[in-house]
């Protein structure tokens, strides 16, 4: 179904299967069309033109890491869309799941929701090839993103004690829906699973390493939690 | 309110009246601002990754034009925000009473709704100073915004006959609510009117002169619906 050409050899050595790098760039390139879709919608919400305007150069940001990873997929001879097409139900849930009732809860998807993601991938370019955890790592969003969204939520939250607890709850609907949503993602794909996990090649996580990872995944969402004075 | 400085010079002879220019820089401003949210709704309702893509796409560039009008506003010594403040009304009613119900009423907007305040802005840059007409020729959508819709219009209504009937009222509506906001844009705005209307200064457009303005924005309409195959 997804075609590989001999171009990926351009990026180095790289002992990681081809079939798994694709799909880890077709999770990659779906999540961040989403999550300009996701951002577009929440700049939209956004009260005033100067906030509408700095989630909307977020967004604009999105979508042109969305084309870096489609024009990387095209290089190794994959069809964009063919990548894409089995992550659709697992990021389709998630956005139908965390649905940000307003411009607050907006915000804290942005915040919370998407850092979970970033924090996993994150960890995932240890066990990839240097060529392809490199471009990874560049794709990622960097602390400016988080550094907006966690100010105006600060703004808002002093406005209103009450809007804490409602974003208390929606932190822990997150974190747990995202662990649903990843364990789907690795299910249906046999080749990404072969690319994370150790299952006999020596190469990946093995179960408690990757027991491991999800635990400092959870510390790290705390912490986000704490910075704006909620428990997670 | 606006404020002014003397880098307008810098652009060259300009005989416009400067508060004239930033009130328009604000109606594109705010214009492209909600064309940006609007494209970038209607990618997410795109049946398939490549049209989410290719109006993802659009979106994306509509946020460039954005920023390259808040710049221009800043180099006049302007302030983005409050230059577009007085034009939040029209353009939020015409987004609130022209809200595409499906991918293709939203594709329809993008082609035949977008398309009148383009050829409007690009009528009056034949009233303004070169640098600023350059500017704003430079900032409106090529056609190819205007090809995608329109191919995407095409395969639809082939395949569905009823389809015809409802984009053809969803251009007639579309067609007066953009005449309605427009002259609101207008009666908000004295400078804008300035601006636009030769109401003295020799500069701008008579009333016969904009009645012709007015017959010419209904014919190119009529002509972007025959093309669909439509009654406008």
């Amino acid at each position: 179904m997804i075609e590989h050409s001999g171009t990926v050899t351009s990026t180095g050595t790289t002992s990681a299967p081809e079939a798994g790098v694709t799909s880890l760039l077709g999770v990659l390139a779906y999540g961040e069309l989403m999550a300009f879709f996701d951002v577009a919608r929440v700049a939209e919400m956004a009260p005033t033109v100067p906030s509408q305007q700095a989630l909307g150069a977020l967004a604009a940001r999105e979508y042109s890491v969305f084309e870096q990873l489609s024009a990387r997929l095209r290089e190794l001879g994959a069809d964009p869309a063919e990548a894409m097409q089995p992550f659709h139900e697992p990021f389709d849930n998630w956005h139908a799941r965390i649905t940000p009732a307003d411009w607050h809860e907006g915000l804290m998807k942005i915040y919370a929701g998407s850092a979970i993601a970033t924090d996993f991938y994150r960890e995932l370019t240890d066990v990839l090839d240097p060529a392809t955890a490199d471009m990874i790592r560049r794709a990622l969003p960097d602390d400016e993103q988080a550094a907006i969204a966690r100010t105006a939520l600060l703004e808002a939250i002093a406005q209103d004690e009450r809007l804490a607890g409602r974003l208390a709850l929606l932190g822990r609907r997150m974190m747990g829906e995202a662990l649903s949503q990843a364990q789907l993602v690795a299910l249906i794909n046999d080749d990404l699973l072969d690319l994370i996990m150790d299952r006999g090649t020596g190469q990946g996580f093995d179960l408690v390493g990757f027991q491991q990872l999800l635990t400092r995944l959870g510390e790290k969402h705390t912490r986000r939690m704490a910075a704006l004075g909620l428990d997670a």
